[in-house]
């Protein structure tokens, strides 16, 4: 790839006085002089950046940083802040951009950056850059994330670092008031908060499902039958867990969206905030809708494998030596091979529609589409996967359910326990084309209440009538 | 995930005569006082979010907003814009941006907006934000859809908006006068309709080629030799209609390319529009191309379960029954072995190579290649695979073709119908590299005439002489 | 998809002189009015947007749009640019717009831009707008890449084209002084760069291997007994090879990361630049990834397609028949079983977890993850998928290494080969673990040197005391 840093961009002046500034060819006399306190990679990345991007940049003792410069970076550790009080003076006035990370999650306070400004109060105290890295920096935002989030006090230190943000190829995301410093400062070291009850959640149904398929098809014919069994736990244990989890974790993406619609049915109203878990669980649909796709095209390689194996080599043999040796001349069983057919095919369909889910969950993807797009493909071809998925479970099982040596240890069939969520899930969305169920929910959503009583601060009751919202969700 | 709006960023002033403002702490008095009329979600996330980017804005009743704001978003629905009226006078010369969108899609006008402008010839009305959702203003723009969408006759307030569209972190898109305002209330109605002809082609080949083979696969054998059947319909059937729409799908991408170079071959100019189905088409290639992959992929799927049912495992055990009745020592036919060994090795690289163009025309994916790598993956890759999945269907019915025992009811196999297009279509393209007939064609694509009449009226005469175009196309 | 340019957004307005101009109702006395040389595509559709987004343009006779605009875009092949040296009085002190291309990659120089810059020493010469297709500009910044490259000698001229730009829709990138005018003009002759010595590299693995497994596995049967094994090459050796490339060139993803640990361990600092090929090795670890994927997964397929073939049938009929006929009644290897059962189950892993590092490294996903998730997938589970297939490798083979019938021609088994990267990886990695390493290179990471000579020329040492650097990466 091209890489502009490479080229002599820099030219370094000295003055008589030792004091060394790097600066392009095309800085202008308007533009703010920057000062970097710092030397480390980000410090370096940053100035040959900066001066990239046409400024003028200080770079050498603190005191000269601090006296020259209109807008100074302080890229030291947080623990050394307090070393720099002795510029306390000479910042007074200035622009203090604070870059620093924290070394894990803070939820309490202070931030870094309002430490900072405690220390500096006559200087203006602008937290960002923090979630850039020396790399990004340094190859320029080509790639990468080029979201840079900005919060302080001084709105008009703000713009000023905005624009520099935005000469220097990054997008400025204005973040509000210093208070904000502190979420920033965490947002670099979060990992994939949002995916941490989905995976939970999916390992907790895989741990369950998997002991019970072990229980009952494992241990029951070892214990019963003295039959080899425990070859089976590679792969055909984990292929009956992995569609129950799936399965489980689809209906899961489901499952909030009519928790909301009949709560507001209960309500009469749209109004009233859902309770926080509610809220928290709808918001994470995409990352249990995606879980369920993992699980459900592990499931697909897994059961292409079966014929692969040894033991399915071994087995047929088998059958064909004691049917030849039964007398045997023609092995069909209509029903097996329709039941097969038919919910392979069912659930090659469903996998296929919750691809088409999963690609349009891409971020750049979902980009394109407007909501109405969106809503169609997440909400009506997502019912379609989970009516899909039920049928293949459906005609998997069926028969089997009722069948009593099926219910080994006295324990039901996997699938009967893992259609009962789906079952709901797909029954409570019926209940809602009921058509004056249908209506009264459309009407709430417009904006109707059962009572009148506006729950919400800001607006007058007065501007309310003949005014509804105008709502795009 | 963090969530700036959950902080107590809004503060409520209360004046005397009981009007109230939202406020941030970093509001300038150069900012304009933002208004808002409606009370629905959308306005409070407005509200919100312009407050969290620095702006004050007024929400109380409905004459203070317009006489106290500068700039005044119109969040009721459009059957109520009338009820504005009483407001003319307050809202003369200011900026009001309809944010509105329709229910359905209208094609004739006028649009919301162009009717808003109408009631207030005294504003400047700005269309826009109506794609975005109370959602995306709550959460902020960091992920989904940052553009937004503006027009106005106004240039002056136009530009105003922009500018808090960039503040608030969105990216304003310029959609010219406000005539425009028709397709951009437009947006958020449409659902896929780039994709709208290509599924439904893939639709109806489908259907096509389903009855075919079952007319052919089940029928035929159920009447003239009263087998089982039947129990194909779900699985072989099925995968044997999906090669046949993903090669003609495929054919079908590479088809209008071709047309576009005869026409310009046979016009001898590249300035005379192509024919509008022409160019419909063209646009619509991507979808196209996908569609096939998506039922290639489906096709390897389904292919992938053949020897997994439990109809393959009965055939094979029946099959080893009657050969050791007839006395059969060694089953093996060797140009049955080659044959599939080779169909099956050519269409996994077909498949390999159609997965390389899907993942190119990701938006993210193909945002970051050039137009030369994008022409290599589209064009050379793309040709490559349609010559590739030739091949595969060639190698699966070679020989087969000549067989009187398969033109089942005088119908002739499925794939010698499926060869057709994609054989022209690979055809054809070798006839464009044919020296004079690309020397010829490159020509034109430089902007060479056979007749030197200037058809496109913008440029004057004289200026071409020596001046080409530099057409990066 | 809508298409705003298809609306008569243009007025032609044509005074006495002949003097033509395009202009949208909304252009504002302030903006430049722009002048187009060239009547090519590009300068056509440039026109369009540039209408569109509310600018004057001047598109008439040579001498009329020099003298008339106040930005020109300069849009005629480059060889023509001398044919307008006529106009330089008429353009001096004026902002040229070089859009032309290179018709191959100029390593040297001078560029176009520079080249023009040196015919008309009294304008100001601004590089870029060369990257868009007419076919971008005409449908807008909607998809497709929206950066514009550009660079100039003259800060006040790139502004105002940098503006001109946003304006248009699209995200203006400085690219600093005129000098990176080559740089620029070679951007869109590129052909994936990153990618060819990733490719070279699958490709040299793939020929290799899969040459050492036709030797041992098709060669050798039929010199040595005369066997049926041509069968075998289109399938079976290249899902032999396959795997070993795949596990190769992930090993290939770690071991510059490991070199560079092992570098600065050595040199006890980290502020010593790595070599040149490191460095490059550094930055293609993604694309090694991604062709190590890619192998993997069409090995997956291949493996898949195994049972389905009619070689694996007539196998499986002909042991059926051998073992009736030898009065075998139960064929069982319990070790050949378990061996299959385990290390396909692996395998899946592997694959589960390389998927989801392709997922990670599209665009789209990478940007919306901070860096501390991107290590977490890019190293951790990483290497974890590196012992996944580690381990599955090791499975297949285990107790076949010792075989002596495994040793053809003297060949060790292709698993060996294989192995050896992949464990030298793993161990090294382990090594790093060892607490003292680890420690010291932490300490080395945080800036730490063995030797305090400081060799990076840019800050003052009195500076560095206290002071560390705050490195993100």
């Amino acid at each position: 790839m091209p890489d502009e840093m490479s080229r002599p961009l820099i030219q370094e002046r000295s003055d008589g006085g030792g004091s060394r500034r790097l600066e392009a060819s095309m800085s202008e006399p308007s533009d703010p002089v920057i000062g970097i306190l710092g030397t480390g990679d980000f410090s370096r990345s940053l100035a040959r950046r900066l001066v990239a991007s046409g400024y003028q940049v200080v770079v050498t003792s603190q005191m000269e940083v601090a006296s020259q410069a209109d807008l100074v970076f302080v890229a030291v550790f947080p623990e050394h802040h307090s070393t720099l009080v002795g510029l306390k003076p000479a910042l007074a006035g200035k622009t203090l951009v604070d870059v620093s990370n924290g070394l894990r999650i803070n939820q309490d306070g202070p931030s870094n950056a309002e430490q900072l400004a405690d220390l500096f109060p006559e200087s203006c105290v602008v937290k960002g850059f923090n979630t850039l890295s020396a790399w990004t920096l340094q190859v320029g935002p080509r790639d990468g994330n080029r979201q840079v989030f900005l919060c302080s006090d001084s709105s008009k230190a703000k713009k000023s670092v905005m624009q520099l943000c935005r000469r220097m190829g990054f997008i400025p995301v204005d973040m509000g008031l210093l208070s904000s410093s502190l979420e920033i400062e965490n947002l670099p070291l979060y990992l994939f908060p949002s995916w941490r009850v989905p995976v939970l959640c999916t390992l907790f149904l895989f741990i369950f499902f998997y002991s019970y398929n072990f229980v009952r098809d494992v241990l029951h014919p070892v214990i019963t039958g003295g039959k080899k069994a425990f070859y089976k736990m590679p792969i055909e244990t984990v292929n009956v867990t992995l569609p129950s989890v799936a399965l489980v974790m689809l209906a899961l993406v489901y499952l909030p969206g009519l928790c909301a619609a009949f709560l507001q049915l209960r309500l009469g109203t749209k109004y009233n905030r859902f309770p926080a878990w509610l809220d928290r669980w709808l918001t994470r649909r995409k990352q249990f809708g995606l879980c369920s796709f993992l699980c459900a095209a592990l499931h697909a390689i897994y059961s292409l494998c079966l014929p692969m194996r040894k033991s399915a080599r071994y087995k047929v043999i088998n059958e064909a030596l004691k049917k030849f040796k039964d007398g045997v001349q023609d092995v069909w069983v209509d029903e097996d091979v329709w039941r097969m057919e038919l919910y392979v095919s069912v659930g090659i369909m469903a996998l296929g529609l919750l691809s088409l889910l999963a690609v349009a969950s891409l971020p750049s993807v979902s980009n394109t589409i407007n909501w109405r797009e969106f809503s169609f493909v997440q909400s009506t071809l997502g019912y379609c996967a989970l009516c899909m998925a039920t049928l293949h479970t459906l005609l998997f099982g069926w028969g089997r359910a009722f069948e009593a040596s099926r219910y080994r240890f006295y324990l039901p069939p996997t699938f009967t326990l893992v259609l009962i969520l789906p079952m709901t899930v797909l029954l409570g969305r019926l209940a809602l084309f009921v058509p004056c169920v249908a209506l009264r929910l459309r009407q709430i959503r417009r904006g109707w209440e059962r009572n009148r009583n506006i729950r919400f601060t800001l607006p007058e009751n007065d501007c309310r009538n003949g005014l509804e919202d105008v709502s795009n969700v």
